[in-house]
């Protein structure tokens, strides 16, 4: 059995991490943090856990942590988290990480974007980005896995194979991008009080997300080519799903079959990644670990859709399907 | 013109107040308060208003709100508006108020309910219960109208008229009733967080929701009955709209059909009472002043639902309503 | 390996169904007919089970079902179950049936509320209901089991202990059901249109769903009480989710804290009741096959609310719990 | 007063343009057509209008609809409505049609979009589009006027004043537009049934929606540019609203605020466009006539945001103010 646990274990990744841990065979759930000082019963938090899972959630010093798990799912925001992290890991620990602290290689493009120094520089550049599908094999040998932000998974899952065969153009990609609500977290804020988001559609941070460096980064780390995404996300009056819908230009005139064989071909066989023929629905996705991904040629642009649940392949799927890699467990365990 | 004022227009109410006030031919919207002290565009605080309404919410003194207007709509929390409105009355000033100072004729029910001392006793027995349907008279020559709760007003129109012509019995009343969320405000709260609130559903409050006194009340000062309802208040995850779905015990044996007579005759003339065969739809009546109501004889039991917009009939349109009695305007203006 | 089948697998339970047989260890899944006559890959009409289970619909003789299954989930409609079912029993299979059909002991009764004469009353009196919190033993020693309807399960639940135990009077019960809308199943209908039950709010079958005859039923024959519950459904702009709330008289004055401690004892030992303290929502029970209990005393009445899945307790996780129960399985294999 | 008429009356755009006329203080409303042949009070079928009008839906013939209307607004499906529509022009009426069919010059694009053979091919190549911000005054002379699609509604007031000032490209243009579900029409369909529409989210008709060739025709004719749009609908799990978000290229480099400027200038004396520098909400439009508009500069495109409500400035809000514009009354008559 490896012991498990959860810093920051109060929000909702953290709560769907939860169900998929209490359901994996391999795994025993030790430690459950929270940055408040007062022991409560992981059920007050989250009460559809009562009766599954009788731990509490606990201000513990990191030597604590470390001396419980042997694996640490890290649910804290940016800066917090590597801060924490970096002292696991040196205490033997091994992390998957669910903040962005890890995922930039480049210490400058992190300080841009997120608007501080990261408090552990060195590790950037060597992190593996956690996504399976393109880094299975690093995935496997690291102690540190930076899981993927839902963005750009949905939307590299559906843009890196094409690129990296040359059939869509690195120049003027654009990715319109739409998420249920609670990719946005579970602080109650103005405008996600429910009379405002509810029955309400609107686009935000345009232009100016913090995962479009992300998504230029891998695709540029994989596919080996310069992107500049213009990248709009939208919020939808739902609670989970998310919808990529991304649009490039063909570098050569190329047929819709072509583009759905290239992308059945790539990912023929992986367990997550569903090459369909219809309009992806979330609704196929929410509640499971894949992504449903499909392309068409409309005139002078290829389109490519994919749809993932932002909780599940988009961030606690994600990383057990990591930990899973990590310590050489069938990928599947708890995901299916 | 009538001079009109809304103090504390930041809220829903307070917002579908001013899209009615816009449309009242006889109405000027002279000044907007709020408690905060930065001078607002009303346009920033409800974006729906932008190019229609040129007005900045103000911290504006009482004595300054008596200046600009004849008629004043209080849309502030319960004893803070007590606190204002007495003052508003004393400089000449006529009031509908949202809150519900003065809805109840008891301090000491007052007191009990609402946990703190009504800043205005003398005025509380006198005022009236500002539902047309009962109290029209009444309304046309007061100064002071305090405009009722929405759960009160569904639960009062559906069982009023039953008791007085005694077909229902006063004791046993069970009072189930729904609403959207817009009913409980502006502010976000956790439970009201749209990923907590949406697809899901709950009853708040059992047995101790303060409109519960105000039911008792309207239903003893103008049925002649001392009731002591039962109410459950649920959470709806939609916008807006209310049910309410009441049981009450037949005094007689009773049909279906002779209680709906009963409710069509009452109703007759009415102009936003609508009797229905069909089982109410709270969508027929959102965005309106209607209350839909239906009944069944349902083995030992009366059931009595009813649907009214909780920010229309249950709040801005029944203040318009009352507007309209007190200044002599066709009862119906903008509101049809 | 359990090999099993299920009837009618187009609809929703039957999707649920499928993904809880899939995570259960101990069955194969062999055959899933529908009765149209195209051989349809399961994946076309659930396209979320796409790559997770290669089976066909197929319009199957019986017989060949019989061969292919030794325990069967019937998924079909009223009186077309029961004619299909009564053959797979004498072919020797064990069946878990979904319909109405079994649920009933009186055929008179049946005819009256669901216009047909039963294909099978032979069997009506001697079947058992699949409500193992009050009929485990019984369904052990089962070949076929009557799956609760949904609204009976939330109901009964919530009321059958405090029958029993005297603590609340059989007369005069009424239960103010609300369900999420997938309760109304697959097939469109024009109020069940998304901008129709979307944003609304109705009640519907007043005083006349069919499950009103089976929830009196279940309490007389456990509690050996005679009910005459007045039953209100209400349809609620969610996908899934239910709450009943019931109330009822107290036999004798008695607390909140008592009436939860009765509750509390008599589930204590049950893995899918909780008892709680807060006011249930149905959130917390969604997507799981828990059911979550509170009561309150309010003024002359008790109030019992009860929160379960309409389509895991409600349905297909009730079935497995029952299917676990016929074969020995620990009682939440695959359910937890 | 003018005399109108609606064929088609059962449909969610007729039931809106009921709301606005019964608003509007010139127009007598005198026959409400439907093609079924029972006489049905049109409460019965738009429940929410019981009470305030008291009308008939009849299968009338056409004469019999030219005798009764001076104005009428036909809500007919494509090629049923041309039909009708040439006869009650014959017969001395104005018309505004909701339908597809005069929006359209070309007979041959009708043809290759419709699938059908237009039936009065004569009157398209003559026939004003009724997008008043660009054809303001051939509206006012015009017999007949083609209502807008909901989606070249959005999109094209978003881009036509910048092709026409030549500040973006007409080469590759990307238009995602999302809608609320009544855009979909009332008839019930499968995937338009509550569960599986709500919390969803799809796009359809990718780069084949019927809007294609609207939006292009109609920036070829104004701005005089040649566009080939690439335009993805998708269907957005809420009742109404549509969210624009448009990607182009500019032909030299510019700001967002100098964008913002363009439209604003070119908007400034428009009753029912905003120009805004948030990003747009469709609730702060849902039941208004406005379209909200922003843009911003990102990397290599010009995204311009622009919302509106479906129903309103996309459909019936159109239509009264195009009416409103026939007869000369002040613009905003019924629609502020």
């Amino acid at each position: 059995m490896i012991r498990a646990a959860i810093l920051g274990a109060t929000g909702y990744t953290a709560r769907e991490l939860l169900n998929l841990l209490l359901r994996h065979p391999e795994i025993e759930i030790t430690a459950l943090t929270t940055r408040q000082d007062t022991r409560l019963p992981v059920a007050e938090s989250h009460p559809s856990l009562r009766g599954r899972l009788d731990l509490v959630l606990e201000n513990l010093p990191l030597e604590e942590v470390a001396a419980r798990a042997d694996c640490v799912f890290g649910c804290l925001p940016h800066a917090a988290s590597a801060a924490a992290v970096s002292e696991l890991l040196d205490a033997g620990c091994r992390v998957v990480d669910f903040s962005a602290d890890y995922r930039l290689n480049d210490p400058q493009v992190y300080a841009k974007w997120y608007g501080v120094e990261h408090p552990d520089p060195r590790r950037m550049p060597e992190t593996v980005y956690g996504l399976p599908e393109l880094f299975r094999e690093s995935i496997r040998d690291s102690d540190l896995v930076a899981n993927p932000g839902c963005y750009p998974t949905a939307a590299v899952l559906a843009l890196a194979p094409l690129l990296k065969q040359g059939i869509i153009s690195p120049k003027g990609i654009v990715i319109d991008a739409k998420s249920g609500i609670s990719g946005a977290g579970r602080t109650p804020k103005p405008n996600l009080h429910f009379p405002e988001a509810n029955e309400n559609l609107t686009a935000y941070n345009i232009g100016q997300h913090r995962h479009t460096p992300e998504i230029d980064q891998v695709l540029s780390v994989w596919a080996e080519v310069e992107t500049a995404v213009v990248f709009t996300p939208h919020l939808i009056p739902m609670d989970r799903g998310m919808l990529s819908t991304a649009y490039a230009e063909p570098v050569r005139d190329i047929t819709t079959e072509s583009v759905l064989q290239a992308l059945s071909v790539f990912y023929a066989k992986e367990p997550f990644v569903r090459v369909v023929e219809h309009s992806p629905s979330t609704k196929d996705v929410v509640q499971t670990n894949f992504c449903d991904i499909t392309a068409r040629r409309v005139g002078g642009k290829v389109v490519v859709l994919s749809a993932i649940d932002n909780l599940m392949k988009g961030a606690s799927g994600a990383a057990v399907q990591n930990f899973n890699l990590m310590y050489g467990f069938p990928e599947t365990t708890a995901l299916l």
